[in-house]
């Protein structure tokens, strides 16, 4: 599948790829022609994939890349089909090849090929507010509502019966349709990753997107970000409050209720049907099952199974800790 | 007293009102005119109201309203004169009624009536930046300064020698003399209030305003949301810190002091010279005394009376707070 | 050294100084001419200095003043060469003594002097979106590019290569080349100072400014607010996710990594290569050390030394909150 948004500048020969990195890498190369970069499932013939944690090693042993860069203890969980290119720091190596796809998934400098809404031919349904700006790569559906000083960046797709607010920012994003955006919204910029470096850190591309499924409202003053190779999901009907964080690869369920100020660390997966209290923190690598209900101002570090209720810092059973502070 | 801001479309005879829900209310239908839709303590005569929790008993038996929406088990609580209409969601029920009357308040579409402030005609003393946008129904005192990019939608009072900042966003509030708004603000949307229901959640409307008293100030990028059948209010010489959520509501008192990043869940009541820490959250329904100082990040899920200090998670007297985490 | 940003109104003499003052103090009062007001370690002869707590007692008896406002109990501290000017309340009166020298820097109404970027002579290298607007004495690097409906109050000093989001607003600030402050940033504002008094707070000027080191990168949402005396300070290479509130007089080193929704209250000062978990909270007058590792969701009241870790609220060594939460 060709990326919706960001332009892919492969393909590479495996070999080019690889030199150009100027490390010591020498297994392996060929002449092979690598046409694009994706995570372990996704990953097709020629294309190139990473695997850098044991955790991982189901998928990896799955994948149907042609190439995967890995540590030499991993190597051994790939399939016969798929080249093991061995590395100290896969993740620093898969930035830096993924800057070479993506080399604009890096920078988030603002949009400057916006133009005023009043002048591009999007349906005389849409009701737009003053100053209302609009990138390349946007699709606007029908009977939508676009506030004032709005700023719709480059690869954005909203569907029809949405109401975005006035001061909103967003890019790279898909907002299905019936979705609400408050105002003061800022939805699709590049996620908090990057690798520390003294001096000056080394910032890597975001080539995921943003997701909003249908129904769903996002409070004002939302930060959402896209996805580094994943994308970053808000399901079906589900309800955010003012001031939340959701950082980068989160996947949130359908019809979850989440309250003011909750913030989200990153690449966690939140099941269906989830409540979540005012100023609760969902560390990252998490997952909480369906039906779960988080109380208001707990730190969840661990994964929650379906059906339970939690609450506390860190969070323990809701009964445990209504014992506990009796 | 008619509603400042929101368009009451009836009257409405209560045997229509009732026919329109499509549901098998027979009790108590009549021909009367039903005027309004008020809480119990502020409805009159020919008026409308509800009781759903027996919480409130003392204000229902006290009702001047003429007719109730209650549960079968609390209509005895009512006096004579005002007439149950028992239902089984009573929430539900009365905000399908409410957005009968007040149909402008479920939708908070961002405001197409808003013209820039150069053509209108304010007193000259006010003090403008650039593309400052005001919507219809708003009033502005002398000695107002108004910066730019702010958007003052409909239904919006502000009193004189006022300092709004800039990219700052009002609606359906009342803002008394000498206040200070700071930049990035949003004040007065609707608060996040609805039915759950698969596929679709049912908003209600918020027909509540923000009133924020005499000599207060609102620090950068906070978000107050109006009530939901009452008003959200802050009260005199109250100043908060920066990124502050004030959920639907909450009516907060005089000589207040709040400090960064602290959260409301809704419906709680805070006394007069209430001293908060940064992050704190305060959960819903509460009643926090006069004098009351709650340390920072503390989880208030209890009310608290009079006088007291408290920190901790959930909170507790602050002495005991200190000892157990020697 | 000259004030980079707000116009010293003075000299002084010290007689009409507290002349002005309406209080009793009739103590070392003679012709002598004041130039400024500085803190302690910064002051130098002919400058008014204050010292009210006897934490500080060591900068006190090195201070190269004339002239201090303190205590009586503390007057003794002082070098022969300052003289003590005893007060019963040092912050209020020396407040009022800097609203005399820096007047200006009390009020923060918005800044009425900016105009359109397009008519300002600055480097043509200058990205800039549309509706930008920049106010007097700004200074803007090479190779900036700056987004839409973004704000450069007065007093600003941009370097080269930065990136500035859209919807941004700064004052008072010096940001070294490098830095990227993503949107709807707010940064340079007055601090949450001011002493509480019933019917209406007395507001203390803040002289201090902001300073953000090279390399750095500020997430969207952040507030930053410039100090009261001294002032509020990112080290080079910092790392600041999203909506994060950093008070006033704050110093933060070089290096460090800080998550989402992290508060600081005021006046701490933090190390070298700190890293601080999603919605950790940092009281005032607190000094982190360097190599420091702060838990997600920590609340810091007390210093932490070099090379700790720690987690909890409040905050702990590392491995006794786990083994406390198991």
């Amino acid at each position: 599948m060709k990326h919706p948004f960001f332009k892919n500048y492969g393909p590479f020969k495996i070999k080019d790829l690889l030199n150009d990195l100027k490390s010591n890498i020498t297994e392996n190369v060929s002449d092979e022609t690598i046409y694009d970069i994706k995570d372990l499932q996704t990953a097709d013939k020629e294309h190139l994939t990473f695997f850098h944690s044991k955790k991982y090693q189901l998928h990896a042993s799955k994948t149907k890349a042609s190439y995967c860069v890995t540590l030499k203890n991993l190597a051994h969980y790939l399939p016969k089909e798929c080249k093991a290119v061995c590395v100290d720091n896969v993740l620093l190596i898969i930035s830096q090849l993924t800057s070479k796809f993506y080399p604009d998934a890096t920078n988030d400098d603002f949009d400057n090929s916006v133009k005023k809404i009043e002048g591009l031919n999007f349906d005389s349904k849409i009701k737009n507010g003053r100053n209302v700006l609009v990138g390349e790569n946007v699709n606007i559906g029908k009977n939508c509502s676009i506030g004032h000083n709005t700023i719709i960046e480059k690869n954005v797709n909203i569907g029809s019966d949405c109401s975005i607010g006035s001061n909103v920012i967003i890019r790279n994003t898909i907002i299905e349709n019936n979705v609400a955006i408050l105002d003061g919204c800022i939805i699709g910029k590049k996620g908090f990753g990057f690798f520390p470096k003294k001096q000056k850190n080394l910032r890597y591309p975001h080539i995921g997107i943003v997701i909003i499924g249908e129904n769903s409202e996002i409070g004002s003053g939302a930060t959402i970000d896209r996805g580094s190779m994943s994308n970053t999901i808000i399901g079906k009907n589900t309800y955010l409050d003012n001031q939340i964080h959701i950082a980068h690869n989160n996947k949130i369920g359908d019809n979850c209720i989440i309250a003011g100020q909750v913030g989200f660390a990153g690449s966690s997966t939140l099941g269906n049907n989830v409540m979540i209290g005012g100023q609760a923190g969902i560390s990252g690598h998490l997952k909480i099952g369906n039906n779960v209900q988080i109380g208001g101002g707990s730190g969840v570090i661990k994964d929650i199974p379906d059906n339970s209720k939690v609450m506390g810092y860190p969070s323990k059973d809701l009964r445990q800790f209504l014992k506990d502070n009796k």
